[in-house]
């Protein structure tokens, strides 16, 4: 890696000249490749920008000029060009670089992100900030064809064209978002649909032109510029409309080009939008031929392409989600499948080429999918909206408003609720039992293995109103699943263990640690009952005053926010109650938790047997 | 009234000849005035949409076609048409008729709503589910051009022209959503910006047409046609190249018009733009004429046009924020005063006016507007985000990922928390304290009445991270005001009466009625201790553990959910300290609260001086 070596920031890529850009193309995208496949990453997104994230430290001044990354997965070669080459292989470990823009690593990194579709309403406000304070140098802002069509992108790109300040948004045009992009305004941006807009165009000039003078002939020629007018419609008149200089579309691979065009750019004011096609997975042919596979990926044989994955181990509860839901399909025929961009990552693959008729994936856009839910439920039919907890809060006031306001039966199938691992804190599903709390009529639930998940799906159906059901990332408990389904009332707590010394209230992915702990302690001398609360609303008041009071001492544990979840409403119903314990609870702390591998941020945070059974232990000799 | 007396239902207008609808037109006009001018509401939009709605109703057949009103606040003609004509005059009032559609008042109301732009995506959900159980019926949404500029309703669009459904989208453009419009989109919309557009495609014209054979003739003729490819460029080119059908712009007050056009277009399938041009406040000069004022007003006099207001009333909350950043601004230029679209709303008047240039009103797009902020932050400024409490809901995902993960010192003045009164279970600001108590290192305050609003502000400047600072609806309390600031350290609580037999916690708006039973109890025998909480987060432990501890007896009162909030807070403390004492508490009910005027509400929920008092009884003697 012999110029790689000699690059510790964007000064010395400067100093390289164009040609041997080519060749330090290829030596990053080697140390991509080689890390991730060790430490798992979003590799087709990477792949895919080494060229323009070269073009972009070569010509402009960063850290001067500001480059923000929406969502941030594409960020590798820019860590690696800004003084993190060596850094690099520690990507995604605990303590280590992070695999998204982290403001305290660098300062090139001018935002912490995660979430999609954020860096042009970020970019307006450094933009203007730097205007008024009359200061220079460029914002940039680089966002793909997927993320731009999310509703938030478009009220950025509106208002930064009604203000005309000076931002550059380099849309890196992929034709393929996390899923295969969807929507009108995908295919317009990827002049597959441009027919439709030049018929419209000539149908108005057809109205128009015969009642100018001499417009017969004139007529005639622009029936015979038809294609012409198509050309003209280039993706860019909808930028264009919107006040953007639109310039491209552009080979994202062309170094030379993309440099020539950059240091145009790099001299012009105002709102400005640069169309890149780039292509996902480049310069690795498994991940050019499957980019929704190796967008996200773990540790892989760099050879054949295929996961490490360990045999025999259990299925997902995202596959466990998948595949109970075609068999709910079979049973209920008014349930629909709903997800945001994220086919395959809530387990909907399988759904989709089952019944393609009642699935709908409608983009990066979860807003919209929760209402489009709504609309569904209020005409007769059961939606399941597939959302990752941490995106759900995109769609907060859609839970509120739109479903639980009309009491529309949508069940919300939460995936990585609770701490996802190595995407860090932007991923985390810390929140949702929180936020979801307070809504009224909101029926919230988790299980406590893939048999339950399966059972509680099947009872959503059955329930009155709406549902949400949350549930972990990563690999169910691998306990025998049994075909035909169980109806579990709504409101219902379980008795795991009885005991009688003290009590452990345990919520989804914590009952079986809480379980543990509970046998590992009568070892001990502790008779501990073990409760899966299973529902945090309606919680089961009975139950769990039965076993405060029986017990006197009592231990909540959540993969949750240690503010307003489980904790809360077990303080609220014993004070209530006024029930005395001496009561402790095990949760995620009140500040962001950081990246790392489940294992040990599960023990940092006290999510383990072992620490369970310790604050347990504590708890006892505390009072 | 002669004709109007006649419609129990749009069977009935139906039965009308075309010429008669005009007469019918006005006398709804007087119907709709003398009620608002009487109970208040939304004037001015629903006098813009009373022959729009005539024409609906006339040519469709309702409730079989559905109606979907997006916000919702021009309903009233509706209402009126489909058997609540006499109910009209119980219009917003507590157990009346509600100033938004319902689906429990009437078949004709198939979504309740209030917040913007949802319309389109419960429509299609509709569309979809109607065309897959082979039913026949239009599904038809009216949706003005405010709502329209909204990232959700743009997602919804987007989903819409992809899916090729059947739905007719009313765009009523006004030209102006609750404040004027404001955003790139919205000019394209009202063809106010089509020079830009006509100007890209004629360059792309001359670039591609000198290469054509005989493309310099061709080229001279499309140089004399620019006129005309302005004309051909319509706000329809959007909508078209989102695959909409597109017809208008069509003026909205034209009922002859109207039912011709609409009786075409309930013959055509797929999705249809049929853009309606209106007037805001059509008949009542006033309201024509000042139409943001009379958007949604309190009792006014019909003849005047003025508002019926209590002489000597304290001044708002709002407007003592408004008056407030003004002066705030002088003493800290970072400070910049972010909107969306609630400019009067919100107080920002005086501010726009004095800081023209530090102010921003970005449209309905309330996550744009805080990550909007978090740029602006980032860069060294105090963005000030004001937002009514039930619409920040939209920003959720913002205030976690782009504010608080980012430390983004970004102050969000959260007006309308707690009860807002007529306008109902979409307004009340009833979740606000529960759904930022989860959020890592955000500062939550709510000031006792308007002097420590002030103080809070100021403060806010000063604090490290992001602040909330949530305040009611209406009037303030009427303290005098000290022209100086006090800087109030974050975390501190407020002993406002000291008391050994009881101590009552109390936060924003309860602090006040809270005092006042303190008092009162007083003189009852009970020495009350009351505590200002100002801060649910960070929470003033040491104090309430304090009280808590000496008294014995805690009663918490809130202006928020029982769940999640202060209840909460002080139930996690006090369980997790082992301080056992007897607890009650009083604060908005786990459903939604109905409408009402503010002072039946506050008694019915408990958040009056009696109430206060009667629990408070209620407590010691429990026990």
């Amino acid at each position: 890696m012999s110029l790689l070596s000699k690059i510790e920031g964007p000064e010395d890529l400067k100093k390289l000249k164009p040609s041997q850009l080519k060749l330090l193309a290829e030596e990053i995208r080697k140390l991509i490749l080689d890390v991730v496949s060790k430490n798992g990453g979003h590799l087709a997104p990477n792949l895919g920008v080494v060229e323009l994230t070269l073009a972009l430290h070569y010509v402009f001044d960063t850290p001067k000029d500001k480059i923000i990354w929406d969502v941030g997965h594409q960020c590798y070669t820019h860590k690696i060009l800004t003084g993190r080459r060596d850094a690099f292989k520690t990507l995604r470990t605990f303590q280590g670089l992070a695999g998204f823009p982290k403001r305290a690593e660098s300062p090139y990194d001018v935002l912490d992100t995660g979430h999609s579709s954020t860096s042009i309403s970020a970019g307006l406000g450094m933009a203007v900030a730097r205007r008024i304070k009359g200061e220079t140098g460029k914002i940039i802002v680089v966002i793909g064809d997927g993320s731009i069509t999310a509703g938030m992108a478009f009220e950025a790109l509106n208002n930064t064209g009604y203000l005309r300040e000076d931002l550059l948004i380099i849309l890196n045009d992929n034709e393929m978002s996390i899923s295969p992009n969807v929507g009108a305004l995908s295919s317009f941006v990827s002049k597959r649909m441009t027919g439709n807009l030049a018929r419209f165009i000539k149908k108005e000039i057809e109205k128009i032109v015969p009642r100018l003078p001499g417009g017969d002939n004139l007529l005639h020629i622009f029936k015979k510029g038809e294609d012409l007018l198509k050309m003209a419609v280039t993706p860019g008149a909808l930028f264009t409309a919107l006040n953007f200089e639109y310039v491209g579309p552009v080979d994202g691979h062309d170094l030379d080009t993309l440099i020539e065009i950059l240091k145009n750019l790099k001299e012009l004011k105002g709102p400005i939008i640069f169309h890149v096609v780039t292509k996902k997975g480049k310069g690795y042919p498994p991940a050019e031929a499957d980019p929704e596979t190796f967008h996200g990926i773990g540790p892989f044989n760099l050879e054949t392409g295929r996961p490490l994955k360990s045999e025999g181990a259990p299925p997902s509860y995202t596959e466990v989600f998948g595949d109970t839901l075609v068999k709910l399909a079979e049973l209920e025929p008014r349930l629909i499948a709903i997800t945001a961009a994220m086919k395959s990552g809530t387990g909907l693959k399988k759904f989709a080429q089952k019944y393609p008729d009642r699935f709908f994936d409608v983009g990066i856009c979860e807003q919209h999918a929760v209402t489009f839910a709504a609309g569904l439920a209020l005409e007769g039919f059961i939606p399941v909206c597939a959302i990752y907890s941490t995106f759900l809060q995109r769609a907060y006031d859609q839970i509120i408003h739109d479903v639980a306001l009309n009491k529309a039966k949508v069940i919300f199938a939460i995936d990585r609720a609770g701490l996802v691992g190595e995407d860090g804190p932007t991923h985390h599903g810390a929140f949702d039992l929180s936020y979801l709390r307070p809504i009224p009529d909101l029926i919230i639930c988790a299980p406590k293995d893939e048999k339950e998940l399966r059972n509680l799906l099947f009872s959503a159906l059955k329930y009155e109103g709406p549902c949400a059901i949350r549930y972990p990332r990563g690999e169910a408990i691998g306990v025998k699943i049994d075909e035909n389904f169980s109806f579990i009332p709504s409101g219902k707590a379980e008795v795991l263990k009885e005991g009688k010394d003290g009590a452990i209230f345990a919520i989804g992915s914590m009952c079986y640690p809480a379980l543990k702990a509970g046998e590992e302690l009568e070892k001990k001398g502790f008779s501990v009952a073990v409760i899966n609360v299973r529902f945090l609303k309606p919680l089961d008041r009975e139950l769990l005053l039965e076993y405060a009071k029986k017990t006197g001492k009592v231990l909540v544990v959540e993969e949750n926010s240690i503010l307003g979840g489980l904790r809360s409403s077990v303080s609220e119903l014993l004070l209530e109650e006024g029930i005395y314990v001496k009561f402790g609870y095990l949760g995620l702390p009140d500040h962001f938790v950081e990246q790392g591998d489940l294992k040990t941020l599960r023990k940092k945070y006290g999510l383990s047997t072992e620490k369970i059974i310790e604050k347990f232990v504590n708890l006892v000799g505390n009072y």
